[in-house]
């Protein structure tokens, strides 16, 4: 369908997969390998705009499924804007997380329903499903305490959610990679910096050949 | 489903719903029935927000389908937040535009489809669909001449390109009450002020007896 590839990097805050994907993509651009990273909003002032009703500390009484529709709408935008485009050149498109971010974030554990949440980014999103997916598989307890140790980076209302609500994440990726085994590959993110760079160099690098 | 009564009021532009809404509602007040008029974004920070964002005149290259969601979730937090707590309390709630708005002017004359649009708005709504919609009907030229009538200037090429949009947003309007006959009423807005008012004041007195 796509005539570059759409490969998109998935997990609980703190995996690490932010990191990796930007060593990945140096990695690639420096073998020569025509590829560009993104991630929502990806600098498209309308995504722009839409995350910031999403992230506004004042919005708190915002319903989880206006919360669901905003972000689909930000991808939809996104996606027409920045990742098609390049698609369409024929370019590997690394994207730091896509619809299985709502499917586990809103559909899981916001309880709003996995099917419910899928519908509303197919209608975002069309055909346009990603070649690839990268699970980064990380505890909650390992991934709140690499974020808290992390001081340039400012707490937003995403942030404040209790553990319980991150264990049930990663429940909804669970139950998401079991459903969907062609189209993910899972990583083992507790390991060190550089096993898991090496572990998915290894594996976009046979993806592309 | 509500113990209150949702109404809505349904047409395209110039066919005179806003004003007749609130004739209505102050002669339901003057006859002290406990009911409340509303109209999205409806004073609801959030959906006032995400209005901004369609509205904002710097966003000219919005995808039609991330305006469809962002309609979506700007309905999804007005009816959380204001119009399910007023149908709690068993209030009549009038409510200038609803979910048929988006089905004719998106599904319809943008051309995204019904279908779409509808799954997109069900997820926003669920079951709070209105419990009587009336339908203005007004030719989209009696309708542009009643908005253009302040200022007296001439039919330029994007009032034609209007005018084309409009008629899209009548048939759509009429394909829907097609299929949704028990749901509407049909009003012939092109009548005197004075006539609709009593039509509509008519069928809301009997349809709250």
């Amino acid at each position: 369908m796509n005539k570059g590839k759409f490969i998109v990097f998935e997990g609980g805050d703190g995996s690490g997969k932010s990191t990796v994907l930007e060593m990945v993509y140096n990695y690639l651009i420096e073998n020569g390998i025509d590829c560009i990273k993104t991630r929502e909003p990806g600098g498209i002032k309308i995504s722009e705009d839409i995350r910031e009703v999403i992230l506004d500390t004042k919005n708190t009484s915002m319903d989880p499924k206006t919360e669901a529709l905003l972000y689909a709408a930000a991808r939809r935008q996104h996606l027409v804007e920045k990742v098609i485009p390049e698609l369409d050149k024929g370019r590997i498109v690394l994207c730091d997380r896509f619809i299985f971010s709502s499917l586990a974030y809103q559909g899981y554990a916001r309880n709003i329903g996995v099917d419910e949440v899928y519908q509303i980014n197919k209608f975002a999103i069309g055909d346009y499903m990603p070649d690839l997916n990268i699970f980064f598989d990380v505890s909650p307890e390992v991934g709140l305490e690499r974020i808290n140790s992390n001081d340039n980076r400012e707490v937003n209302r995403l942030d404040l959610e209790k553990v319980n609500f991150h264990h049930k994440v990663r429940e909804g990726y669970y139950t998401l990679v079991e459903k969907n085994k062609d189209k993910f590959e899972v990583i083992d993110a507790e390991k060190s910096l550089n096993e898991v760079f090496h572990s998915v160099k290894s594996i976009i690098t046979n993806f592309i050949k």
